[in-house]
């Protein structure tokens, strides 16, 4: 059984990257053809004609209207088919599901459940993304895992100290406890690190030269989007004005049960306008996210051939069983209300 | 369930692929190795040796016969083993079927139904290819998809507007009624597009510099079968002799259900032996027959997702809603054929 | 239904590819981590943490543990783990399959069946391998199919007549009938061929130049190695100086139902030290080997697409009919005991 929660806004894709026509994209085990029309609106309908099935993805857009690239038939905003060439009529059952779209911090979010539920209000907060006194850093990483496996990895970054030994890693942050406080239905995960190395990351871009306290603050705002507050000053100072501030933003979508897209952002607070630091931050990322990628799929493939085996939860796990927890609730409450039909 | 007429004579190959050896085909989910023997016949077996079930077509060919290439069992035409290495007796039971072939219009026919039923006479009439008053430029294109949504592709050539603009495309024939008629098992669609601009192609092959009247009459001979006579002559003066006549013909077979070989020829009666004509023909169907390629892909998997809901037919889809009876009518009479056994 | 013979010690891995951290290898449908400790000691476990199942083989070796990649649990030879980081204590349950291992003839040996039953004796005899009076060539090959299909063409030679013409066929081997003889668990195949052509092969290595007498025995240690001694000695002469021995021995290790490793040593007491030799030998190999793999990957897609059909026996087969035999009583006994649990 598919593990989604389908009513929830998902990131489908960058907003700069809806021009030059439509966009295929996977949400949810779903084809869905992205596009902007003339006037500059984002939509989304599911990605096949109900003509002969073509993907509207390889169609064009006519000014307000997605246009088959097959035998031209064209669909509103609504998913209302307004014209069929070599016919006068249009039968009211020629139609395409089209999908609630929210424009927002420079992404395009898709409402995957019930149209009628979809509140703009319920898009995630991820204002640093679009904020003008933030840089931010994005794009996007397909993982070959569920995507419960990627909010794990999120949530408890003590990972890092063995997987991102070159870029992030740093001892302490598997040696420090963390507390993990659910407030609603958000988990925040603290590690605090006082009198610490910097690690290699954080001397470039930080230009620390000794000693730093520093801190991850690690949220979920359920479904799937992490965020990490993570940033330092020099050790025992508690000085902002001479530390960095950084949020490393997750916004995760599922392709399917074994695949997840990660629309990224690494968003900061200084340095505003150097690009060095933009090319210093994404070469890292990449590595990052590439060592991570690895032992994701190799978690998948376990996790497939054992699927009757529980996971072993460590101490360090604190906010992983609660993002767990919350994420079981939401898929209850929505299977609770599929039944409740 | 396998939708497969096999009652039927398939394109196996084009008879000047079949020399230097056995060749391997997949035809309605079999393997087939195809040879010619020392005397130059055609044949076709099951690619599988009854000894070990090596493929045959890694074999080679010794006289009349086909040699196994792991252990070197022969077997006959009709399938009957003539030799085993190593061996004095040949168990009757040692053999491999055989299936009835017929070389025809330059290429090597394989009927995939009861032998008893395999008639030479019921090969697709498709002269053109091999008639010395034309010239055909001939190739093979597998398609991602099921064989009858390719057949759809050609008899309703509307889709050539949105499809193919850069190479045949051209609006009239997305504007243009089409009348379809049925005479037996035969569906003939004709469109006639008078005084019109002539596609980038026309322009290149037949010379036309003003506008044109032409025509396309398409029809399927099942069930596979796709013959298009496209033409066209200096608008308003019905001169065949200052235009062109061209078949395209497709013979498909299907290798399994989401899987179709498109064994074409593009037949002309003009410029027979000019070898730049034939360059641009060659160029212009690659492209073409590719970008079509992409679209029934994405078809087949939408397809393949929606398995209980049907297409919705237009105005243009009067040719193709004949001749998705006649297939449905050769599909069940064969059901009810093997029902009867 | 997987058919393997699970009580039994199969080669993992050469042992000197065992250096540099762990090694993933996928073993009767299992993944498993090599490793060899500080101490040098050779091991192996399941290829999953029991924590958020990571691949241990994206691990490292500390000391005498094996430590996970992802979070840093730590596990000793016997599977117990000895440490969490950022955790005082260690549940008994937090625990790893180990599986037995022996490091015997320069090759790593992992016993897949019940660890009770894991006696060091069993491991099957190719001391030529590191047999000071001996040289071997050595390497690994994957052929995607099922390991018994190996197991035939290892036994029955005649294939090498039409298969290796180029590197070790000769006529003579199909032709000359052979003795296969039952002792206890083992069958032996002999061909004696005397007064015959040397192959492109003895010629090369052996440099002979008139006819030889050669003889080929060869015997299957169940569940899957394969020792073929091949020899051959100037015709009429019986002088085994002036002649040459080899045994290419082959260790069948099942990757799953459809996938089989063979680990392949060539051991000659000839030329020891001549390493052209051994260039000869590994470049023939390789030709040989891929001839065979193309031939056993389409005998398993034929043997899948005809689950009811029974292969038909030759009398070139009676080796491998013996050793068939032996693999199913095999096969019977492991399904005998797990029923009997």
């Amino acid at each position: 059984m598919a593990d989604f929660v389908r009513n929830a806004w998902y990131a489908a894709c960058w907003s700069d990257e809806l021009t030059g026509g439509p966009a295929a994209r996977r949400i949810l085990d779903e084809d869905v053809a992205l596009y902007r029309t003339a006037s500059g609106r984002a939509a989304a309908v599911e990605d096949c004609c109900p003509h002969r099935f073509a993907p509207l993805s390889f169609g064009s857009v006519e000014g307000e209207n997605i246009v088959c690239g097959y035998h031209g038939m064209s669909f509103a905003l609504d998913g209302a088919c307004t014209a069929i060439p070599g016919q006068r009529n249009v039968p009211s059952r020629a139609r395409v599901r089209a999908f609630p779209v929210v424009e927002k911090h420079r992404l395009v979010w898709v409402w995957t459940g019930a149209a009628e539920r979809a509140d703009p209000n319920l898009v995630p907060d991820v204002h640093w993304i679009g904020d003008p006194g933030w840089t931010s850093v994005t794009g996007t990483m397909r993982y070959d895992c569920n995507w419960i496996l990627l909010v794990d990895n999120l949530i408890d970054l003590s990972h890092t100290a063995f997987v991102h030994k070159s870029t992030i890693g740093t001892d302490d942050v598997a040696a420090t406890e963390v507390t993990a406080v659910r407030e609603g239905n958000i988990v925040t995960v603290t590690r605090l690190m006082n009198d610490t190395e910097p690690s290699v990351f954080y001397r470039k871009v930080g230009g620390f030269e000794g000693k730093i306290d520093r801190w991850h603050r690690i949220w979920l705002e359920p479904p799937s989007t992490v965020v990490i507050d993570a940033g330092g000053v020099p050790a025992g100072t508690g000085d902002r004005s001479r530390g960095i501030d950084t949020r490393v933003i997750s916004m995760l979508t599922p392709v399917g049960n074994s695949a997840v897209d990660q629309l990224w952002a690494f968003s900061r607070d200084f340095r505003l306008d150097d690009a060095g630091v933009d090319d210093t931050i994404a070469r890292s990322i990449d590595v990052t996210f590439n060592e991570d990628r690895a032992i994701l799929a190799g978690q998948q493939r376990n996790a497939e051939a054992r699927p009757d085996q529980g996971m072993l939860n460590n101490a360090a796990d604190a906010g992983v069983v609660h993002a767990r927890r919350i994420i079981d609730e939401f898929l209850a409450a929505e299977r609770a209300q599929e039944t409740g039909r």
